[in-house]
């Protein structure tokens, strides 16, 4: 971020008046940029008792398995979005059942919101960022070929858990360890 | 939106390739710029049987009465953001129970979270944004003189709601009805 996106001028970084954090100024038309998380929004789809994962055809992870998960856009609620995203992904007719797990992932900046849904017929198929898309049961989950941490906290979840405990929101949060290279998490 | 953030160059809005929403587009670096919803994160602090609001000493809503919350930051995770929140509209130093609200808030783009949280102490005071911070019970709230459609429905929840449903994520949606001019909701 180096220039103004509303006069082209070149931005500063300071801390405005009355904030604590360093932001990225326009010392000419005086706009602040602020920069905040993203919500990732997705699905858990469950067809008796077998979970739907979408295999990548796009970076990061291309080859690994997840739950069909993406950005939230502006203009739609965050079920609306979660759908949308399995029907890109895995053009799969889910009815959204209850908010799963809201996992904050801070080195990227991400607030990741999985609902756990009803996938509602057999009728899915790769979208445009999916390789394959495959029902998985509990002994078939390629736990060694997952995309993400919170893929597979999210699965464990669901597989492990009492299923009483699935209607509560599980909280988590993954954050950069020591190292600086290894996420670690609360969970 | 007029220039790139990056080269300055002017740019346009077309629906990049791959997918299907119209972006700000670069033409001269290729950079797309994404909008995004964006996370407000608070709490709903109890004491005995009593909620900590805030009077908003800043627009919009000038004078009345909220939760304290506000903008998530790059790099908390959503409770950390929900106690700074707290602490920087309230002094309220509070104990984080469970995510107990979220709202979708479609003609702003907000995803709205509240936890239902503990107040500690009684050492609370108003913060740069509050012109008063005080403990109500459900008789002494200013229900006419909430700032926001999502602070009622959460007041409304917590006290009218059967306390075992407290611990359940309620969701909810609020986008502008037909006239363009009212919010209607869900919930």
């Amino acid at each position: 971020m180096k220039f103004c996106s509303d006069c082209a001028h070149e931005l500063e970084q300071k801390i405005p008046k009355g904030d604590t954090y360093m932001r990225y100024c326009c010392p000419n038309c005086n706009r602040i940029f602020y920069q905040n998380p993203a919500v990732v929004v997705g699905c858990m789809p469950i067809y008796e008792d077998k979970v739907l994962l979408c295999k990548r055809a796009i970076e990061p992870k291309v080859g690994k398995w997840t739950l069909p998960a993406g950005f939230m856009e502006n203009g739609e609620c965050v079920e609306e979005g979660a759908m949308r995203e399995t029907f890109e992904e895995a053009h799969a007719n889910v009815e959204i059942e209850n908010l799963f797990t809201v996992f904050s992932v801070t080195n990227v900046n991400y607030v990741y919101m999985i609902f756990k849904a009803k996938l509602l017929d057999l009728n899915f198929k790769s979208g445009i960022e999916s390789l394959d898309v495959k029902l998985f049961s509990k002994d078939e989950i390629p736990w060694d070929d997952l995309a993400f941490l919170s893929v597979k906290h999210c699965l464990k979840k669901y597989f492990n858990d009492d299923p009483k405990t699935h209607e509560k929101t599980s909280m988590g949060t993954f954050r950069l360890d020591n190292s600086k290279k290894e996420l670690e998490t609360n969970l």
